[in-house]
């Protein structure tokens, strides 16, 4: 029944992202004017193309002009600039040929019909955009009570009041336990054990550590803060982190910290102060509904929520040289960037919300503190409208990648929960997760999208492993498909060596050094897909294009300036797929980079599954775009 | 290739809007708790239903209970109790049933995979609802200039000297025209002209006459106000609007104005003592490129833009009992409202974005002068995000209204063109129709839709008669569809007499008061739809379910407490549509009250046309819903 196409994939539809291949500088200035391009292959000949830009919530039409020297027998692309007026500048195009023909192009799709500007591509002329690291880096997340126990950790005996010691073989809690049990379990892994495990890191080959909380609490997560002054002594304290962050800096690896925005432990110091006195400077940092009664995180008693109406909470966590955001940060701070949890509820509370006015604040405070931070919000649902790009670069993506993932790779025997839906998460096939991941994606800026963590788990969640049943190779698929996207991949310690959980909790296990239980498959699995993704410009940086989708496989092109990738993966035995080698040229030239099912015969691309797995295609191409985005990205930014 | 279900219409989807039907309160407070139902045919059975509902940007869930009370052999329904925790606080419903069953139901639709909440239905719980009145309201749009002149109108000797003085016969300056000319062609219509011909008005129906500015201007639209501080003597002076709003308050209907709050005219009392002096206190109402180079509505010189910073601005418009907001409205002022011009671009100016922070100070301020003053703002593009029902109550409903219905009404030998986009407006079947509607509409909270203006045209564009091609039965059809839609119906003056226009400023014509070119039969066929609009509470207060759409016709049902009514529309002759008489309880007991397109026999309910036409069905139901919004609505919020 739709008048729009309802198409997203195929290579017979006019294209265009906000990649380098498309637009001419990447991360511009306000109120610099940017080239952009629209392929339009010559099946469906065009009369005119415009760009419709807003500029002040107002649109404006640009027309563009075919580019000769980019366009050839198979495509024509059409060229137009675009004033960077706003910070956040959303366009598409309007698509002209015949009478009758009307139809428009957003990062949603082709539609044939009007629709909102929810899905419209954009352009980002920020002050401070993200480090360059951060397009290249593969993020392995350590939560580190579980991950590993150097000579320095502490014994269980001398572990703190609260702790329920744990021998680091137990079994972690049941899921039925009390919750202030399973968050007491402790198992005392502390940061030096991280430091002596980074050869592990980088033989798998990721180069950001991201820490879940090192800051003390009163749990084995931390994320219920009592400073953020002090690294816990339980983790080995200040000089742990900072033994911890000199070694990853000399192997040219990144640390990156988490932080709750949101509220603090009912422990922290700040509370503490507050809950004394209702004098206090800290006691407008809470929400308090009577003397002793406070606004917590969703009810619970121990994290008091944060109100950024207060000025002097502002000056202590965005302003004070010593302050959480900017001690840790650049070379005196050793981190290299900040995940930010609970990053969707900051300022909100009630009739407040003043979440993008603290975010704004706190990429100013991060960017001021170290330009070359990352800065990563959570955001476990939708974040439509919440990151436009002026604020966290980036999110954890779980609604554009990780669940429509989860939705394609689930054991169809045992669905999974997720954060706590009351329904369980359903198994779809190619089409419906191809357009779930367009359309949520498409309410990203593209650079938001690529300084995002795809990710398919967390330690919030089921592991990928228990995930996806009995078959292993399901896993590849999830490996090979972080590795191929556009986005930073994060997968969670233990993910590499087919760790098990069956929820959050559950996916909390220790890490055995000894090797027990290790799919050593697996870890060459992550290993040659994290290798093929940092020796490939097209995965890092490329466009995403997709080309098909059906039940049990999906085909995209990755095209970056002067490499492109042809990513093939299959959750399942399929017929061939048989796509014309002359939609892709220079495909001949490639080789079979990771895997064997993407063949090429002549003017024939086939694609084959026995099973799960995944095949991927690089090949060089002509330098087209290599005056655009390229070159802008050589020279930097900053350096203008 | 969808998997979402794709389908919008049908009596057999679960269905929930906003309106009373669904929920116990629709203009809750903030903190309420409020009843909302969700109904299910019995053929596609559940096993549960949870609302899915958003506090402070994070997803819980509330599960609902089936409503015996409610439920029959037909239908079953499901209630649940959602707090209005936020000013806009969003849901969705998750439907299970079976292992396999997965479906979420928001206000864009039934979704078979996970979609973004930019959907997702919205409770307001603002302390200053709309007015009462505004549901019930039919606007008649006045352009001054063109209405009517009284006997105290200005001669053509007596005009401003920027004047083109024209006869009232005289044709409206051709499209290609100067655009300053165009501006300064002046008729010389007045206010006392409006108040002579509330006769027509009052016969017609409509209860609002909006007139377009009153303030001096050098134009003949008056957008480029001179001061916000008296009536233009052109029209009468301070005492015309005061005549003019008297005599209407006397009728029993009410007199909107229209104010620009994104710039001024260049010859505006703060502009010029901005440009004489930097040091003016005006100075910074504005944005200076330079000593008198300045920022403008998209580059008219003429119309410099406001700078919503300027504290002062904000004083004189927002706080002063003498300025433009609160002089107005209310006993003292006269007027029952305010149209915002660009309110889209208000506050908004490159790196700057005040614009919601504006519109909830101006929503406060027109609050705080009248309670019953409605604020409706122009959007003429997409208004996603803009219209949370914390700013203005509604807007000129162009995205989700105007411009569909234009591409299912317009003539497919002269394809319009909509305020200036560069490929004509296409022409569109039904389903498109409705799938544009239904994705627009559902970007707003529901009591924003009701509060918005809808329209087939406006001063600004083309005329509805010139825009339907030969037959004028195709009026008819817009005109059914304005007074049988939730939100209020605006029409143009001349609109009901067929008055032609290709073009915004060819529209403008003057009203003929002779009767020469009255259209007597579409008069009829207004003020017929017109009184069943006025006299029919499911279509001042009902709800919206998409009951089928096809290529040449569109069938909907219209809701409320106590009564439905059931609507067709046909752009041509189609084959007869069959609906099952079964799943409109008590449509038997109803008559044809607008046209004889909707005939029951039976157990069948059959929908003709042998060309364009309205066909409306209205019955009596059990009081369903009547404890919920009917009784609130009796009561009122401000009672409380």
């Amino acid at each position: 029944m739709s008048d729009t196409t309802g198409r997203v994939t195929g290579l017979d539809l006019p294209h265009h992202d906000g990649s380098e291949l498309y637009v001419s500088d990447v991360a511009p200035r306000l109120g610099d004017t940017v080239s952009v391009w629209v392929r339009v292959p010559r099946e469906t000949p065009l009369d005119r193309v415009h760009a419709r830009v807003v500029h002040d919530a107002e649109p404006h039409f640009v027309p563009l002009r075919v580019d000769r020297a980019r366009s050839d027998a198979a495509e024509t692309w059409w060229r137009g600039e675009i004033v960077v007026h706003n910070p956040t500048t959303s366009y598409r195009f309007i698509l002209a040929g015949g009478p009758t023909r009307y139809a428009w192009l957003n990062a949603a799709g082709v539609h044939r019909r009007d629709v909102p500007d929810t899905g419209d591509f954009r352009l980002v002329g920020h002050d401070s955009p993200p480090p360059a690291w951060a397009r290249e880096a593969v993020v392995y997340q350590v939560f580190p009570d579980r991950f590993a126990r150097s000579r320095r950790a502490v014994r269980r005996s001398a572990m703190p009041e609260w702790a329920i010691p744990a021998a680091w073989d137990d079994p972690v809690f049941p899921r039925k336990t009390e919750s202030d049990e399973i968050g007491h379990q402790l198992y005392g892994g502390d940061l030096d054990g991280v430091t002596e495990h980074l050869d592990h890191v980088e033989e798998l080959g990721a180069d950001v550590v991201y820490l879940t909380p090192v800051f003390p609490g009163e749990s084995n997560h931390r994320y219920d803060a009592a400073t953020f002054a002090a690294v816990d002594p339980v983790l080995g304290g200040d000089a742990a982190l900072r033994r911890l962050t000199d070694a990853a800096h000399a192997r040219g690896m990144k640390v990156m910290g988490d932080f709750t925005t949101n509220h603090t432990g009912v422990t922290h110091e700040w509370f503490r102060a507050a809950e004394a006195s209702t004098s206090a400077p800290e006691r407008d940092f809470y929400f308090w509904l009577g003397r002793k009664r406070y606004v917590s995180w969703l009810g619970v008693k121990t994290l008091p929520k944060l109100d950024w109406s207060s000025t002097e909470l502002r000056h202590r966590v965005l302003d004070d040289p010593q302050g959480v955001v900017r001690k840790w940060l650049g070379p005196d701070g050793g981190l290299d960037g900040w995940r930010v949890d609970v990053a969707n509820m900051t300022g909100r509370q009630a009739g407040q919300d003043l979440n993008h006015e603290v975010m704004r604040l706190l990429r100013d405070a991060v960017a001021d503190a170290d330009p070359q931070a990352l800065l990563v919000g959570e955001h476990t649902n939708d974040y439509t409208g919440d990151v436009d790009g002026d604020g966290w670069h980036g999110v954890m993506n779980y609604a554009g990648f990780g669940k429509p993932m989860w939705t394609w790779l689930c054991d169809p025997e045992d669905a999974p929960d997720f954060l706590g839906q009351p329904v369980l998460v359903p198994r779809l096939g190619g089409e419906a997760v191809v357009e779930t991941i367009r359309e949520f994606t498409s309410h990203l800026p593209w650079t938001s999208l690529v300084h995002s963590f795809n990710l398919v788990g967390s330690h919030d969640t089921t592991r990928i492993r228990s995930l996806v049943g009995a078959d292993s190779r399901l896993v590849d698929v999830a490996a090979g498909l972080l590795m191929t996207f556009p986005g930073i991949p994060m997968l969670t310690y233990g993910d590499e060596i087919g760790m098990e959980g069956t929820f959050g909790e559950d996916g909390r296990r220790t890490m055995q050094w000894s090797g027990k239980g290790w799919d050593r498959r697996l870890f060459e699995v992550y290993r040659s897909l994290i290798a093929l993704r940092k020796r490939s410009r097209a995965l890092t940086h490329g466009g995403l294009r997709w080309v098909h989708a059906e039940e049990d496989a999906l085909v995209y092109l990755r095209e970056a300036a002067g490499q492109s990738a042809l990513v093939h993966v299959a959750r399942a035995e399929h017929e061939p797929i048989v796509l014309d080698a002359a939609r892709l040229p220079g495909i001949g030239r490639g080789r079979a980079s990771y895997g064997d099912s993407v063949r090429v015969r002549g003017d024939r691309v086939t694609l084959t599954a026995d099973g799960p797995g995944v095949g991927v295609r690089v090949w060089s191409t002509s330098a087209q775009g290599a005056t655009g985005g390229a070159t802008r990205r050589g020279k930097g930014r900053r350096s203008r």
